[in-house]
């Protein structure tokens, strides 16, 4: 039919897989209403955002479904941490092709519990609908934070330390591998890579701690060289890295030893979901007590200065080749 | 490539036809940062709704432009009304073909300009990706009402009124108008019940005037009887509607007349998006008085009494037979 109503299979769907995953939510009123009531807490500001991903664009149509679940969220959870924001709701629309069956269906929401229950958010809405084109899922992500203390892209000053979350370059190694290129690793390195492209670590414990210790902060999805040139833009400064201070994986760091990678591909290939944070230098000590009860990896890569654009810089002093240019401001 | 990185030309088209769209709403920092920033008012709850649009199931592919994104916000927009809420922002994520070129984006940003104007609220945020499966659009709406005041498809009780908004079945006749079958119509009547199908009236104007007053709401979107069942089963109540009461337009009325579609089927169509009421007999005359404030017609087309599920009856005491008993409950 074309028209909007729900085919009775839809209804069963919601029922059997969806509605339980909103039952820790009154205001979800078990996926059965025309929508979600949500309260913000007093005093709080809201912070939203949406993602969608696309088999074959986004994810490999041959994920383990539970993966896709959980890249579908995590991006978005991403993008709520980078904001300083704590998430707390959600809301999916997917369009599921004819080959999603009973065993797809469990993994998928088996992936989206396991995330609602170590991130602390319910679902409380969403739409399904048939699609002979590729699996698409679209999530948006409810998060909300102390009123006025949104972090953002802009706000980075000249002086200020510029750091970075975690490891940077491990999906792009990780799709590499998934296309078959083993890259020189053993099994073992592969799979750590295989893991980071399919399921990222959205920085929600350290996310909400940044606020007040901050001065910008964006998470990296188009690459750490494209990313901060988005701070450099939003911020009005120049911001400079260290290339060799950039923390790499011991597997990503092999696959650059074997010269199987190219570092300047790591800092630009994306889909890392670390975090891209600038503070000023009086707030180092607390920053790193953050992150450490955050259990999360943060290394200070670089500075901002006065001017514009990104430069990614050796030890030796040259500037690093980066062939992307259409993303980069030198 | 398989990643979630932006290609240049998602900046652009982001840049040029989806930012002016955000312009009004200074927590949207113009689509450029990772989330929007949301400032509840102060004592209200949000509303929030999600619901997709697929080209071939939701629409024609051939529909307008500005009508296919009329529709994507609209859908939204009634499910807002039925709530009683306000809307305030929304959130889309495309999934364009390659089909989708710059007149076709043209036409499609003025119609969500418009009804952006026409209802007040702002794009906050969104995401584009590009498919070669069907043109995909999925809307979250926010909005917002007095805290604890929100209408639920429970709370009919025995002894209410029954209401629906504007007339019903039209969308169902202009779908098949649009499939070929011109119901023995002239071009004017064809030419009405298809703008009908292809761009629904939220009841925006009325959704928050029916807070205090009506018991229960929902908007119809499954079909006015399979509606009414999910406001029946809800409120465990049982629904009587009177087959000849419920208000039709002059086209769908003569297509009646000349048998070209049965009134069964007008009644199960779906994609109407009219809103179907329960108030208490003693709010009649407030219903009256509001409705007319906000121009929209407004109907009594039966009642709410003990029992369970909805029966459609005629002025000579018939049931009306409907072949979709998967959705109706006798």
């Amino acid at each position: 039919m074309t028209r909007a109503s729900k085919r009775p299979g839809e209804f069963e769907l919601i029922a059997k897989y969806f509605a339980p995953l909103a039952r820790a939510e009154p205001g979800a009123f078990g996926l059965t209403d025309d929508a979600a009531l949500f309260r913000p807490k007093a005093g709080h500001d809201l912070v939203v955002t949406t993602d969608a991903i696309v088999a074959g664009v986004h994810f490999l149509p041959d994920d383990p479904p539970d993966t896709v679940a959980q890249k579908a969220l995590r991006v978005n959870l991403s993008d709520l941490a980078a904001k300083g924001a704590t998430p707390r709701a959600y809301l999916m629309t997917a369009a599921f092709t004819h080959t999603v069956d009973e065993t797809w269906l469990k993994a998928f929401v088996r992936g989206l519990k396991r995330d609602q229950t170590l991130f602390g958010l319910a679902l409380i809405g969403g739409d399904t609908v048939a699609t002979p084109g590729p699996l698409f899922l679209s999530v948006t992500a409810l998060g909300e934070l102390a009123a006025g203390k949104m972090l953002a892209r802009a706000g980075a000053k000249a002086g200020d330390d510029v750091w970075v979350t975690g490891t940077i370059g491990d999906a792009y190694c990780g799709l590499k591998i998934l296309r078959g290129d083993g890259l020189g690793l053993g099994d073992k390195e592969r799979a750590a890579l295989v893991a980071r492209y399919r399921v990222p670590e959205p920085r929600a414990p350290l996310g909400p701690s940044l606020v007040g210790l901050a001065s910008a902060c964006l998470d990296i999805s188009d690459g750490l060289i494209a990313d901060f040139g988005h701070m450099s833009d939003a911020s009005r400064v120049a911001i400079q890295i260290e290339v060799e201070a950039v923390p790499l994986s011991p597997a990503a760091r092999a696959a650059v030893d074997r010269k199987r990678v190219a570092l300047a591909d790591l800092l630009t290939g994306g889909d890392d979901y670390e975090l891209a944070i600038a503070a000023p230098a009086s707030a180092r000590a607390r920053l790193a007590g953050r992150a450490a009860q955050a259990k999360t990896r943060l290394t200070r890569i670089g500075a901002v200065a006065k001017g514009r654009g990104v430069t990614a810089v050796r030890a030796d002093g040259t500037a690093l080749a980066i062939a992307r240019t259409g993303f980069v401001h030198f």
